[in-house]
């Protein structure tokens, strides 16, 4: 494989004009969208209309006028199509954190008389963090968090478990859940299900809908650019919004929030999952960065993010002086998310060196460098570049020591 | 008075000069900064900046380089010296709400055995629904709001009752509470008191831990112009800190957030009480519009604040044609914030007429017409000529039914 390959790839992309649509720095090549998306450059504009005319002219009218009221809805509305979710049962608000909040307090009382949350313990931890505040709360005796590892997960689905708390695609490894067997597999020992989107939304085709899922919940600042700390979502099937309560039962989730009635009534539609006041700047800013994904086909998507982690994974595999690198995420592509794991015993050092080469990765510890593939805005030639400089670091810097001032090998 | 007084007022004004601060639109007079405070110019630098380069150039690094991990302490600190709190009190995160349910469930746990959360039947609702999503949760018997009129707080005050849940000015009236005196005597019968400060952060002089108060929380898009559904703030008294738990339990409030235990344990500082990611553009927003305040005296504030008030006051009762206004809010200053209501059989009318002509005031159910004073963005001459406006409206519309175009009768 060379470069002459490797740009033939980007000429066939059909994906390559979305990179335009964002705002890349000059001699960057950033594989960590699985941790903070680019900026698309919609929301410059966006963002810099909200505050000067939407805040700074209309002022309070704007609740009404340009629709504020509406954004969580409409924000939701938006991100539907993207996780396989039909309208009415997505709503933007709050963090993933306080989200399934949410929904564990609401699933554990609809399926009252057990106990159990399942989990994995290589979940993300602050999806177990709010178990455990929630289990302090109630009491063990109303929630225990049950931890598993990911291959034991169908083994331990008994009627003693209320909900499975999943996230689908592992934020270390990459590992992708198979969401339809999990899920059918739950139900049919009576537990409800919580699929956590954080690095699927936007990175695989989600089917919620067809998954038959009950609950879920997901981040807008990864693969769907919203920003640092973007609000995040969750998703309700319609069959349980009549039957389901969640306890941070704030002003904006009421029938009638201005109403001002001291008695709270939840709104009978997912408005009912909002709590307080909806940061208009960050949600317009989300609401805009939507906008790329109007005309983006999930499956051209899917191919294109399977296509960079494999010539990734074959330029990796070419290279002599990256023996040591060994994947830890699943062999088989259809088993992944769109990022890739490699552990190397100087993880962390490679990682600072490729950042100070303009190549962004991220280290998790203890020896773990993540390359992220965002494939609106990620080319074949960046994968490329990338490897080369890896390459080159390992070669000189840790084996050599020649420092940093070596050609890269292959550009 | 005359308008010679008015511009004499103006020009004696200590404060007058922070006017130029903001960006407060052409033709109009803008008395609904209780409800949503206006641009500060620094905000709109401040955005594009986090936007275009903190985001879009520096990407994932400035969590560390731009110290975007520090935000929630940074602007809690900034907030601090406006509430009378010293340092690693205050936190910036989530909503009011979700900072309630945050306090309530700690409180309530530190004095377990008591059940009862009293509160004011005319306190903002989302505080209320608030208490009924955790009594709720946790059932009657572990929580249940009492709620009783503001004067008969100090008499309902007894061994029952494990939360004092105030907010310090009311949201309709502008009733200011005695917050030293509710306080000690909460304490003298074992109450934790939590208040809220939405309508009274930025705009009386607030003296949390003078006043000895256990817990609090705030609003950052009133009062302190932090823009439209601003993330919100929280106290808790130092003394409070390593006994109270909150179940929110988030990463961000994690002792260390980056070595992702799978395992819960708090920071031991006031960071214990963020929960998810926090939003960066939004925060950073609220940071900028803080710096207003940094030379603002707030006793100067409040004397302005109360001039404005009482100027409006005596503009009123000198106009015949306003004398079916009835002031709804305390006739003593000093048992106001800074915001005045009237009730009007036309009010809804009246406050229509009244944006159309430029002058931004708001309405509440069922008859109630609200004017806040900001002092920081408020001139006298902006009094006088929303009075004026309000007179010829309610004069020559409401019962002349000349329609819109008769001239002011005093600018």
């Amino acid at each position: 494989m060379n470069l002459e390959d490797i740009i033939a790839l980007d000429k066939a992309d059909p994906l390559a004009h979305k990179r335009q649509e964002f705002e890349l720095p000059a001699n960057t090549i950033y594989l960590d969208g699985n941790s903070l998306g680019a900026l698309p450059k919609a929301v410059k504009t966006t963002v810099a209309e909200v505050v000067t005319q939407q805040w700074g002219e209309d002022l309070i009218k704007s609740w009404n006028s340009h629709n504020w009221i509406d954004l969580p809805i409409k924000v939701g509305e938006k991100i539907a199509p993207l996780i396989g979710a039909d309208s009415g049962q997505v709503i933007c608000c709050d963090s993933i954190s306080v989200n399934l909040f949410k929904l564990l307090s609401g699933a554990l009382k609809l399926n009252y008389g057990r106990k159990v949350v399942l989990s994995t313990s290589d979940n993300f931890p602050t999806d177990l963090y709010m178990v455990q505040g929630l289990s302090e709360l109630l009491g063990p005796e109303l929630c225990a968090l049950q931890l598993v590892a990911e291959q034991n997960i169908e083994q331990s689905l008994n009627e003693s478990v209320a909900v499975l708390l999943l996230t689908q695609v592992n934020f270390r490894s990459g590992n992708l859940l198979d969401m339809q067997r999990l899920t059918k597999l739950a139900h049919d020992k009576g537990i409800l299900v919580i699929w956590d989107l954080a690095h699927s939304a936007g990175a695989v085709p989600v089917e919620l809908d067809k998954c038959d899922v009950d609950f879920a919940v997901g981040c807008g600042y990864k693969y769907l650019n919203g920003g640092p700390g973007a609000p995040a979502f969750l998703y309700v099937a319609s069959r349980h919004q009549a039957a389901v309560k969640q306890p941070l039962s704030g002003w904006m989730g009421h029938a009638a929030p201005f109403a001002f009635d001291p008695k709270y009534q939840p709104s009978a539609s997912i408005n009912q999952f909002q709590s307080g006041t909806p940061s208009v700047i960050a949600m317009s800013a989300l609401d805009a960065a939507l906008d790329v994904w109007q005309d983006v086909d999930m499956l051209q998507l899917r191919d294109k993010s399977l296509a960079l982690a494999d010539v990734f994974i074959r330029l990796v595999n070419g290279q002599d002086c990256l023996s040591e690198l060994q994947l830890c995420s699943p062999d088989k592509a259809a088993q992944r998310g769109s990022q890739l794991a490699y552990s190397h015993d100087d993880a962390f050092a490679i990682c600072q060196a490729l950042i100070e080469k303009g190549v962004v990765a991220d280290f998790r510890a203890p020896n773990i460098l993540r390359f992220g593939f965002t494939p609106l805005y990620t080319s074949f030639e960046d994968v490329w570049k990338a490897v080369a400089t890896l390459a080159t670091i390992v070669e000189t810097e840790l084996f050599k020591e020649q420092g940093f001032n070596v050609p890269l090998k292959v550009t």
